[in-house]
């Protein structure tokens, strides 16, 4: 490690760096007076645990509340080091856990952690008011003849309107234009201590043919609305049976939900999902 | 270690175990084929090493497919040793870590990770026509003197509607009545590489006298709604310009967002929001 004695205080990108003589741990400031360090290259833990005492003193000096630390899988061995200072996690992802330590005395105001995954059903209805229709390989329904919604899970970054499109693309083959989320459901403890959103979206087929997924789905058929809602499947359970009152609701012309609109807030991009049908915009 | 001999394979409850005469780690199958490991107590990484070699090659035999280990963030010195054995994170909460590891040769099926944080906004306006607004003590808006709808985190475990009335009563200790979804946004990497689901909600005050939350609120009041539209705030931005044109439909009568329902599926409570006015039930 080499102290670069020019450099300030203030620049906090250039690597381990010079304040004062000191060396302390590259970082990166952010808009909430927090500094953001990102470990890349392996040293020893008693280096490490020196480099982290100094940086926290000087970033205690200069006034910084929130302090990241983002470890990287392979150099996880320095993850104690950080925890015996006080760090403790804030949230993980495959290749790297991100640590953080609040200075202040003051109780902190460290953003949450996600909280929930986001998850699609797809209503699909053509001209013939046949419903686009499932089997699944695994999970819940395997081998019992249920035929159901398509459904997945929305992957990061990702629209729910997206979503909805290119999960019924994969297991069916169907093109489809998104139309409306029609309802949404929220449920807790899904997976260890996750909450799950659970949008069912209306889709307009824009194709016909179907070509099921050979991984995931048994079999893929446009079946009669009434056929699927006679399914014992669908009578007994609640949900399903709200389900297929709103798509039935929807597909008679009475039931609106919501659509999307690209907006933009503080230069961000963002989908508004809202009863567009019902709004009478001013300008 | 001691290990009892008389244990059976498929008694995974029982802390590290017998199998054969070698010790394996104490673990607990899922419904998906898995099995989940939770290490208590420390041990060294040349003991947890061979004990999880002995495990993986066990859980092999055995059919299982992804494994999970849950570290608590005391014995994180051993996050090493797992990675070493081709282990990698899935998630961290505040006090551990969770790694994972897929035996069999096809694609992982492993759930997502949590990919969203989930926030609202709550419209709360009075039989005057005012609304409920704030000025924040941090944040963007800190110090402009500008005025806006209480917002605030959900909750791990909390339900939107709860989440928002509970905004409400911290923020300027005002009671209120969930109304009503009136729309939502989704938007990315609005920390870290996570997405946020917005939800704009309306409440009804059941209470008026304003108490402002010390830690985080700078004043708040009720205000005529057309003062708060006229903000150049308001004005400027996109989004809060629609969220105040929805606003206004709900105010005058002509829109309907969504309310919830508690429905339950598979004996899981969750809440169904949808446009109960456009649904008419057959039963």
């Amino acid at each position: 490690m080499s102290a670069s004695s020019s450099s300030s205080s203030t620049n906090l990108m250039a690597g381990e760096e010079a304040n004062g003589g000191v060396t302390v741990l590259p970082g990166v400031e952010d808009k909430y007076g927090g500094v953001v360090t990102e470990i890349s290259r392996p040293m020893d833990p008693s280096t490490f645990s020196a480099l982290l005492q100094t940086s926290l003193s000087n970033w205690t000096l200069r006034g910084k509340k929130g302090v990241w630390i983002k470890l990287p899988r392979h150099l996880i061995g320095l993850a104690e080091t950080a925890v015996k200072e006080g760090f403790w996690f804030h949230h993980a992802e495959k290749d790297y856990l991100m640590l953080v330590y609040w200075i202040p005395k003051e109780n902190n105001t460290l953003p949450f952690n996600a909280s929930h995954r986001v998850s699609i059903a797809a209503f699909v209805i053509n001209h013939k008011k046949e419903v686009l229709v499932v089997q699944e390989k695994t999970g819940r329904t395997k081998g019992k003849g249920i035929w159901k919604f398509p459904t997945g899970v929305v992957n990061e970054g990702e629209y729910i309107h997206d979503g909805s499109v290119r999960e019924v693309k994969e297991e069916t083959g169907v093109d489809t234009e998104f139309v409306q989320v029609l309802a949404f459901r929220q449920t807790h403890k899904t997976f260890f201590e996750k909450s799950n959103l659970f949008f069912v979206c209306m889709l307009k087929p824009l194709s016909f043919e179907i070509n099921a997924q050979e991984s995931e789905i048994e079999a893929a058929q446009w079946m009669p609305w009434e056929e699927y809602t006679k399914q014992p499947f669908v009578q007994n359970h609640e949900l399903l049976r709200y389900m297929t009152d709103i798509c039935s609701a929807k597909t008679n012309g009475d039931y609106e939900g919501f659509t999307h609109l690209s907006v933009s807030e503080h230069n961000q991009q963002g989908n508004l999902y809202f009863n567009s049908r019902d709004l009478h915009p001013r300008h």
